[in-house]
């Protein structure tokens, strides 16, 4: 089987659920200005929901650049992936409503976020490992050097993503605004300092 | 004319239509630990629904990797196969909402979701009766045995639906449960023993 | 330029349109059964609304296929089409909401209906129009038969739509019924008869 | 890296973004038909936010057409390309519910629809700033007059827009309804008046 149908699939899904976070966003009744201000943590829930998507398409995209084939356990293994991507937008939408109320809601809330991305994280990475595992599904011409450097990259990732998780129990701010860190130092570092050292 | 199009607005509507589930996934409301256990229905109606059309989705790339054109008519019943598909958030939300509730709410909500989803599996087999029929839409090249092969692994689809489904008059919650087990049941079957048995 | 991303925009615009159509179809509330048969409005609009906007992505597919290239001009009025399309399910909504008031409010509904799916058909024809003007963008290879068979097709849908809209001051319900008739009818038509007479 | 996928992708979140301004147009209660006239800043701000979205769709067409690979770095900056594409349908909710309702809140459900197409053309500029800087990712064929030509159409987009932003403060209906008057000198001027002298 080809690859195409399945980035196609992909992309929509991540497009979709990406776009939907702003359903999420509202502001109601008088008093206009200081609701927007009031409401900021549904824009920077937004902001961090939307990044971190962003950076798993753009990563999606490197994976996909060295897969020349797919079977039917790798397109299972996306299903699941896409799941917890579609899930996003539901754990987004409590961060923004109750990381402020502080005491249990405001942990259940950041934990509900964390956990949804480290699943995100876990079926990103088994979907890599099935790929890569024996060479199953690599391009024949895949650079053994860049696919040796896509599985160095994601080794923190799942671990990073339950720790900053389990950071909601003392602080649930400071989870979210470690998921923020994680996001901005992931862009900051593949797109700046990567390539600077000729990795991919 | 070429499927490219086809594909492109089927996997568009399968992946929406996927992805609108979360919108019903909803907690508000003080105690929201307790209320995220709560809702445990609208995970699970969530994964089913997710994970059927995500089968769905696979089997629909498996069809289409043997069909060489299509024509108006082939387009028109995926039209109307899709029309179920985006269909599925409605009972969905039924589900989640009412499958606990007992009486004859729950069990017309597990009635709708069932009769959507064999709806679903009639317009689906009816597109590929009609491709297969004569050989009409077949890439010269199909395999036989491939082609064969689909046509069995359809067979069973519908009466399975529909078996599920009328489960709900003695217990929703079973009918439910009967459609969760088909996804995995299938997800396994196709994925770890088919391939093992040399199917497609 | 291409036409590959044209189609792709359109494509994914029409399959969310039609795919939000099921936001609005609701129930709510005990006695679930009855609910689920008040609301038959509701189902109408929603297949009424699809099919008409399935019917659509397949014309567009087929006027597609005899262009060879977009200019900006061609862009702005898709963009003008996309615009109708994309208004779909407010009024689809309205008319499941009101169609069983009676009086002004089921008028308007309708009425809402009608003038935007007349809207649609006129910025569809005037893509059309302005494609084959002086050949303008058509394939060198296109056969002549094919793009005067377009042509024809297209002439009676705007006055048939606009038709149907007015119907709506003597009865809103048969001004729905005969959206639905429309489409059912095109659907027979195209994909039964015309092939049957050689036509595309 | 190849472009089509972030096409594909662009194109997805364009396509949804502009689809889901529909949900926000919302009428209900008796007397519909006065409300349906009532409700005209609803369709207005519809109008204007579709095609302005519209309107990058067509340009990043035109920019993606000569752009021969893409690297990490711009695949990021898209990110936040379409972040703000993405969260239209807030500020076009707000000034469709308050640019009426006179006073501060006009002026601040102005101001943000103003500030988010502001920001859609800096990040929009900045990707293409960022493509074409020592010819980074150009096309080796690409035509330096209309890579000169679009870079000289970019030039007074985020300052025109950043300038109907601040009418707000003297007058919320003006600043909106300059976006409007921009999106439509834009429509005629590039599809009327370019291609009659010559520019792409």
């Amino acid at each position: 089987m080809a690859t195409t149908r399945l980035e196609t699939f992909c992309d929509g899904v991540i497009a979709i659920a990406a776009t939907l976070l702003i359903l999420d966003v509202r502001a109601t009744g008088a008093h206009l200005g200081s609701q927007l201000t009031h409401i900021w943590p549904s824009y920077a829930a937004y902001a961090i929901s939307f990044l971190t998507i962003g950076i798993i398409w753009v990563n999606h995209h490197t994976v996909m650049s060295v897969i020349g084939s797919v079977d039917r356990r790798f397109l299972f293994i996306n299903v699941l992936f896409l799941m917890t991507v579609a899930f996003a937008p539901f754990p987004t939408r409590l961060v923004a409503e109750y990381v402020r109320a502080g005491g249990s809601d405001a942990r259940d809330a950041a934990l509900a976020y964390g956990f949804t991305f480290t699943a995100m994280s876990i079926t990103y990475v088994s979907m890599w490992l099935y790929a890569v595992g024996g060479g199953r599904l690599l391009r024949a011409e895949a650079d053994p050097k860049l696919v040796a450097g896509i599985s160095r990259s994601f080794r923190p990732g799942t671990l990073m993503y339950l720790g900053a998780t389990l950071v909601a129990f003392a602080s649930p701010a400071a989870s979210v605004a470690l998921f923020a860190a994680i996001a901005l130092f992931y862009v900051v570092e593949s797109s700046v300092f990567a390539p600077a050292r000729g990795r991919p």
